[in-house]
């Protein structure tokens, strides 16, 4: 079988969940095992993972996991992959240091072998080839990938952007993507997040101005409210801190974590006494201290929304102080960025958002950068993944109108779930299957199935009730009342007698059955719920979820 | 009592929802009565009201409802307001029209008193003397109010830009508004929607040079989504598709009613033979048609989510289609919108949307606006109304830092629920209360108490079980086995002997209670729900809702 088969599992027609099978022969690895973030957390979801139960049929071909970088969307299920498949994990120093804190919640970490690479190591995983191209992007030590095949060599960007003058570590390798690009390149899988967008992305530098200014202007006590994975961003603000005489403390647990590992292989250079405890912190001036914070995108469990709603560890947002928001908003989260900033506001500080000043940068490349990717790999097939249809499908355009060589024909366009085969003859879609997420809850660690969402969601809109009838199981008579207990039902007014019109429904169905269809208990409990149903909806249009419950006695 | 009472049920610190009470005296008139987008809806909520109960303590000195304009967030609860306090309304008579709609779902009609006003119309109610004065905005036929009262003139600008060369209708009434400026203005009410926004908002006329772009170079069957209530829009895509010679086929229904209303007043100037019906359309070819469609939100009820993902009365989006999104993206609506993008462009579709040519402008007044408003009344007090609390607090600064006079002392933020005092002293806050918002179930078109909400939200997390327990009454054992049903309860595996185990906890709990805790079946349910929510928590880590039911044979 002289094929390439790419299977992405997540993060092509969505944000997140990244993960893709790339299988050759009987062996195939996976690069990135991430989480997603759903629209389903009213029903007690707290993540979602891809559905690796679509990964039983390679079993036995499964030889890696490799992670491009240490985001969540990148790593985040990392632990229910490996659950399945214990498979060796390959990845940067960094990426491992985050992947184990996902590990020990499982209690992993002694079960799962964990190569760590750098910077152009190539590892032998059977017929693969993976050599590690360092690629610049928000987050550090991170790679594209550079996976040679029997059949030719596979570039994964991941998450990337083409920095020039990154704040730490080296510009993205194009001196390596070049060689592979002369060498002949057969498939580029490519980073689309921000294909919308034309031109260069900044480099990361290029908000340390708007740092300096606000620096110099701020009198009072500086909050900059940050992704606590945002480490190039950290290191500016350091850096900038120094510069104007302020010493910094970091809050929020994240962010904490992120710092300590940073700086303990350090990536992030901290001065001696440059970064202070909240204690300390307070004994300070206004002027003498800076806070970087969690909780930029108004989650409300993050530092920033305690401190602007009531206490974090006893600090209250005050009148005077200065709040940064140097990060993008997240789709989804502008309702709730809005109302951290009215509170903020009611507090009387003064905010500075990423509108306003160029105080935040994408990680992700733009048109141009893509332009540079493209151009550099030469690729024969360029295949869009990470992000949205919209973006896959603009990554798409961009390429065929702007760089020469590339068409309907080469340029393809693959979904979650889909098996796109490259061979001598072309690269086309030769399955194509429904790919449900798995749901998480957080707490128990356990999955939530899809159906038990869907009962959800209907308890959510209508309520539940639960009926008890008693019957003889001689006579099938009724025995005593039916009982009748309501939870999330709305239009019940305790003066209008509904709960005793609705057992008189039930007594008088039951006195219409014919006795076979009480002896037949399922079909008994069927009736009940469906004229239980029925009364509800004509007196109140309302459609609970009826439990039933027949007692014999 | 010589003062005026300001009482804002909705609007302020939120979007939507706009409602306020402005007392004299014992006389009170309403200003608008307009619905809310809860973010709820998973819990069979639709729309939500100002929690009109909050009146009941005003109800004999209520003297009128007054429409500033048509807009949903205006009159979407005029009918719950008029079930409870059948007061007159006044508005211009294309709102009128559209309140008509809404009145007649409730078989209201026959009972409303409605005075259709013009502007510069005055009408006396009581101690108010308001005098309509007409307002630019992106509907037609809108107001400001210029509100007289024994202590002075209360400006309420409705919603608002200061338009000089509107599309449909004449220019803001600066003169009018002038006129009540030079005799000296007490308060004005100021939209404050987009108070972060710089500079004049464009004229609507400002999107006529990138429509006839559009209709110039495209050659296929043109769809212009819009929102159905932006007749300006409307009628520059009637003008601007007779010149291309394209006729125009409206799509959706609420759209089709407005425009026939707007028709019917001659507001909306229609060519004849300018409009046809879908099998029209259909006949033409593909240069002769422009569609105008509803659900530019990516609602998925609407017109073009339906074409885009299936079809519409047969219709559906094909390659050649050029889409025009002619709207702002309402925050919330971030990820339906570009789900809708990723089906337009699935189906081969070219999609033109706002960012990237000036295809819509805001109806609102942006910060130059807002100057020009308020140099034009000179109020001795501003108060920001319309607006999550971010926006009010930007107006206020605004017109603190750019026009002379304005200072904290005579801008006062307010809130839901706040009363707002004014007199010979001054303007100050004398009473807050919580106002709950009210849920509506549109199907039922009944309320929602919030409790019930809250019942919803805990199923919806956890999902629900029904625990039914026969016991002897004179005995009071256990008579029969324990009854358990689960719906949407996560972590139950067939397989592993879950309901089995449930049943003996809760059997082996009743062994060991004693004979009063059961005789009291209150005590003895509440015991139960508290012993199989423990079993449940430590077995799978969840929380379900536990109904329980006491059976006594």
């Amino acid at each position: 079988m002289n094929r390439i088969e790419i299977v992405p599992l997540g993060g092509i027609g969505e944000f997140g969940m990244n993960c893709m099978g790339i299988r050759y022969g009987d062996e195939m690895i996976i690069v990135d095992a991430g989480m997603g973030f759903p629209e389903e957390t009213p029903f007690g979801v707290d993540i979602s993972i891809p559905n690796f139960d679509f990964l039983e049929e390679y079993r036995y071909d499964l030889t890696a996991l490799i992670l491009t970088h240490g985001h969540e969307d990148h790593i985040g299920a990392l632990s229910y992959l490996l659950k399945k498949f214990n498979i060796p994990v390959y990845a940067s120093r960094f990426t491992h240091a985050l992947a184990e804190k996902r590990l020990e919640e499982f209690n992993m970490m002694g079960d799962v072998l964990l190569h760590s690479v750098r910077p152009n190591d190539v590892a032998d995983i059977g017929s693969f080839q993976v050599e590690f191209i360092h690629a610049s992007h928000s987050l550090i030590d991170c790679f594209s990938l550079a996976i040679k095949t029997p059949l030719g060599t596979i570039i994964h960007t991941g998450d990337y952007k083409v920095d020039d003058t990154p704040v730490i570590g080296k510009p993205y390798d194009l001196k390596t993507l070049k060689r592979y690009g002369d060498e002949g390149v057969l498939a580029l899988l490519g980073d689309s997040t921000n294909a919308t967008v034309p031109g260069r992305t900044p480099s990361e530098q290029a908000v340390i101005p708007a740092f300096r200014e606000i620096f110099e202007e701020v009198e009072g006590r500086l909050f900059i409210a940050t992704f606590s994975s945002s480490m190039h961003r950290l290191q500016i603000v350091f850096d900038v801190a120094h510069e104007y005489g302020r010493k910094v403390c970091v809050l929020g647990r994240s962010m904490q974590k992120n710092v300590e590992i940073a700086e303990g292989f350090g990536l992030l250079k901290i001065r001696p006494d440059a970064m202070v405890s909240l204690s300390a912190a307070r004994a300070l001036d206004d002027d003498e201290i800076c806070f970087i914070v969690t909780g930029s995108q108004g989650e409300s469990r993050a530092a920033l929304w305690n401190m602007a709603t009531s206490t974090y560890k006893g600090m209250e947002v005050e009148p005077g102080d200065t709040v940064v928001l140097s990060a993008r908003i997240i789709p989804g989260n502008e309702k709730n960025i809005s109302r951290l900033i009215g509170h903020l506001y009611k507090r009387g500080a003064n905010i500075i958002e990423e509108r306003r000043r160029l105080i935040h940068v994408s990680g992700h490349a733009s048109q141009e950068d893509i332009r540079i990717m493209v151009e550099t790999a030469r690729p024969k097939y360029l295949i869009p993944i990470h992000g949205e249809y919209r973006m896959l499908f603009r990554h798409k355009e961009f390429v065929k109108n702007h760089v020469p060589g590339y068409t309907d024909e080469n340029v393809v366009l693959i979904e979650n779930g889909d098996v796109l085969e490259i061979d001598e003859f072309g690269a086309r879609v030769s399955g194509k299957r429904e790919l449900n997420r798995t749901f998480i809850d957080e707490e128990s660690l356990g999955e939530i199935e899809y159906d038990v969402i869907r009962e959800r969601k209907k308890l959510a809109s209508g309520g539940t009730i639960s009926l008890v009838v008693t019957i003889d199981k001689h006579s099938h008579a009724l025995a005593g009342e039916p009982q009748i207990t309501f939870n999330g039902v709305a239009g019940l007014d305790p003066t209008n007698g509904f709960g005793a019109d609705a057992r008189e429904a039930v007594r008088l169905a039951i006195s219409e059955m014919k006795r076979e269809q009480i002896a037949d208990k399922a079909v008994f409990r069927e009736n009940l719920r469906v004229h239980l149903k029925r009364f509800i909806q004509k007196r109140i249009g309302t459609k609970p979820v009826i439990l039933t419950t027949v007692v014999e006695v």
